[in-house]
């Protein structure tokens, strides 16, 4: 027989229905034990009576947590029995079959709460507990359905979803990079991409023209706050376009992905106001104000763009270590976005001053992604590396960037959106970690798997490594 | 203006049109010159006339592969001049305006030709030219078609996308592990995953009964054929399910995909023709027959299953090193999947003769994927790894699977096809490097990037390794 969603059994009064889950709460009232079954849908009660013998008996040993089949009736309760808190709180199940499908051991902690008040040492270690709370399982399906409408969306404009690798080079990009041992090429290493960038941008010189991924980027940061080692961004390039063009683009995306996944938000203002990075850090204060009219309001959504960046800033010890080069400055986004063309004479007398064609798209006080227009002359990429002080050495790191812009590159740009912060927003999640099925502690493990964890020597010599103590 | 895409040009006869893309081919005629003009989406004629000079003279200036907009007039071409080759042969454009926006080097390979009789080395280290080829755009193209429908038909099935860890934990899983030194964890290491099959089978345990994702999966082998170090395929896991409803299931995906994204495909048989590991064997001498009736028809479609797999097949040294313990067998598909229920007493007396509850979906004589239901019980489970000969370390390293099974696990099952493979075979091409974007060499090299590389003693240091020469 057909299994029936658990949900579904508030229309099939009169049915006989066939059940998948597990059990919730067993109730042992003497003469009648209740049991409240749970799937992905939701949560139905059903009564067991001391007529069927076998049926009770069965249900006598149920407990929390275990997993069962049970067909039976659906019967409309007793009026003042109703629950009106679950939407199958009109109905109750009169069993004709129940099967015992898995035991289970008591759960480390309790399952019918949001989870907030329990440690993140028992959360993350039994993770796959931890979701079956409604709360995350339904933070987990809103997300897919939010990535899913951006993949349609931008698909219906005629964009490909294109996978870049992930084992790719090691380059100065601004963070640290997970680099990963070659086994075939002793004394070489792949490194996991910190965005795929290089890709994007080569894709362009390809022809692709429009260019979409749900992509995971990886950096080795030090972990604080809700920074994961991976994370997922909605990752968009576009030829023959200006900085305008994917402004208007991007808006449209995302105020369309609210409307018809998160129809209860409201968006404070439409079109996005446009603050200039210089009116922002004037007006508030910060480049990533929170412009809701109500900040009690967990419904309100407050999109704008940040334009007119600064194309450098100032260089830090970090920025030199891992990225720029000897110069006083390095890129504020990155190294490939394009100058804006008014203040190109600027490049050679008061770099600080030029501004880069390069804006934010800031939400409720987050910063959710950045984009730019990009170079594509290889004589003005050159200079920006010269600018930001690259070696030969460090040039050379990028040589295929700037030989493949000497076949034909054409004018493009693009944006980055960062899909869990974007999905945290619209949850009302206070972490990321509360909208990916696996994440990372805040000190980067992963308790539940027991990673990183140590190799076997016969591991590492086959990698041509050696562990320093 | 707005951007026209070229291939709609043949509808707007008398409009005027601005266009964006790369010259094709200039041909100077004398009197007039003509430039071929390519974007995405096809191929349109322009032809200058000794009229207007300044027009005149940048279009002598085009060399191909130089980037361009070009506005101008839609008109129909003398009769005797039409192309039937192409969709926009009836009309050529008369320039009004002619804006070079970058210029090119000669390529170092013809772009006008399939591309396969060039050398591996050249098209992988200019691999953003060797993607200019129609072909290969559309390859690109058609994969992200094909990938899309999955995701929205598995969605209308109520699957729920997830994304799993990348960076995860080394475990015997029957082939090498890429690893990630911790730089916050000196001597330990990430993994990548050569699947998400735990993460699957724990989201099975969480409760999210229907789990997908196009995932990139990533295997340390030796380079051989078309194996490629990372890749991707569509993973799927179900609770409450039956082998029989994951074939149905499959078998009624990939019909529709066919039939939507293919249409000029015929598929030879269906329902698909279902034949035990055995019976293949036996009449076919391998468990991958191809089935086509006619293996000339590069349109033919012959899909199959194959079942009743042994559990166990003769261990080789390889698997002991990478997997299995010091027992006689190994798992013949993973060690996850499920005894064929009739046969669980002969796991005692005579463990070669198990059938495991294990599928592989054929397609033209390749294996696609393959799947299995699998243990949800841990006494099962932890019987399985005895008679794989686990040692008491290596169980620990599955610890958490077997702990998760102790907590409610549902009878569950999946499957996972291989992408690149399925769309190789849909595209017609001889290898898996011919439907990526960025593949690496047959030597597992990024030749583009130049990948692997060295990285820098800094790096190494934080990393808490050193090179072993």
């Amino acid at each position: 027989m057909k299994r029936t969603k658990i949900i579904d059994t508030q229309d099939l009064v009169g049915k006989e229905v066939n059940l998948y889950g597990w059990i919730n709460i067993r109730r042992d009232h003497g003469k009648l034990i209740f049991i409240d079954l749970r799937d992905r849908s939701g949560v139905v009660q059903a009564v067991f009576s001391p007529s069927d013998t076998e049926l009770r008996e069965t249900a006598d040993k149920l407990r929390p947590e275990w997993v069962v089949r049970l067909k039976g009736k659906v019967k409309v309760r007793p009026e003042k029995m109703f629950n009106p808190e679950i939407p199958t709180g009109k109905v109750e199940i009169e069993p004709l079959e129940l099967e015992v499908l898995n035991e289970a051991e008591t759960p480390p902690f309790a399952l019918d709460t949001d989870g907030y008040e329990i440690g993140e040492e028992s959360r993350m270690t039994y993770r796959y507990l931890d979701l079956r709370r409604p709360r995350l399982l339904k933070n987990i399906s809103k997300r897919h359905e939010m990535v899913l409408f951006m993949r349609n969306w931008l698909s219906g404009m005629e964009f490909w979803e294109i996978e870049t690798p992930i084992l790719t080079k090691s380059t100065p990009e601004g963070a640290r990079d997970y680099v990963v041992p070659s086994r075939l090429y002793p004394s070489k290493f792949f490194a996991l991409p910190q965005s795929p960038q290089q890709y994007k941008q080569l894709l362009m010189t390809a022809g692709v023209e429009r260019y979409f991924q749900i992509a995971r980027c990886f950096r080795d940061e030090d972990t604080r706050g809700d920074r994961q080692p991976e994370f997922t961004q909605l990752d968009l390039e576009m030829s023959f376009v200006t900085q305008e063009d994917i402004l208007n683009l991007i808006e449209e995306l995302f105020t369309s992905l609210v409307k018809n996944i998160c129809p209860s938000k409201k968006i404070t203002q439409s079109p996005w106001p446009r603050l200039s990075h210089r009116e922002a850090r004037k007006k508030y204060g910060t480049d990533k104000p929170d412009l809701r009219k109500n900040k009690k309001d967990s419904d309100e959504l407050a999109f704008a763009w940040i334009t007119d960046f600064p194309l450098f800033a100032k260089q830090t010890e970090d920025d030199f270590f891992h990225g720029s080069g000897s110069a006083k400055f390095a890129p504020s986004h990155h190294m490939f976005t394009a100058p804006h063309p008014d203040d190109i004479a600027l490049l050679d007398s008061d770099p600080l001053k030029v501004r880069g064609l390069q804006y934010d798209f800031i939400l409720n006080g987050y910063e959710v992604g950045g984009g730019s227009i990009r170079i594509h002359q290889p004589e003005i990429q050159e200079k920006i590396f010269n600018l930001i002080g690259f070696t030969k050495e460090q040039k050379k790191q990028f040589e295929h960037i700037l030989t493949a812009f000497t076949y034909g590159a054409p004018p493009h740009g693009g944006i980055a959106p960062g899909i869990d912060r974007f999905v945290m927003i619209l949850a009302g999640e206070p972490n990321i970690r509360e909208i990916m099925a696996f994440p990372k502690t805040g000190d980067g493990r992963d308790l539940m798997m027991e990673a990183p964890s140590e190799v076997s020597p016969a591991q590492l010599k086959e990698l041509h490594i050696k562990i320093v103590k």
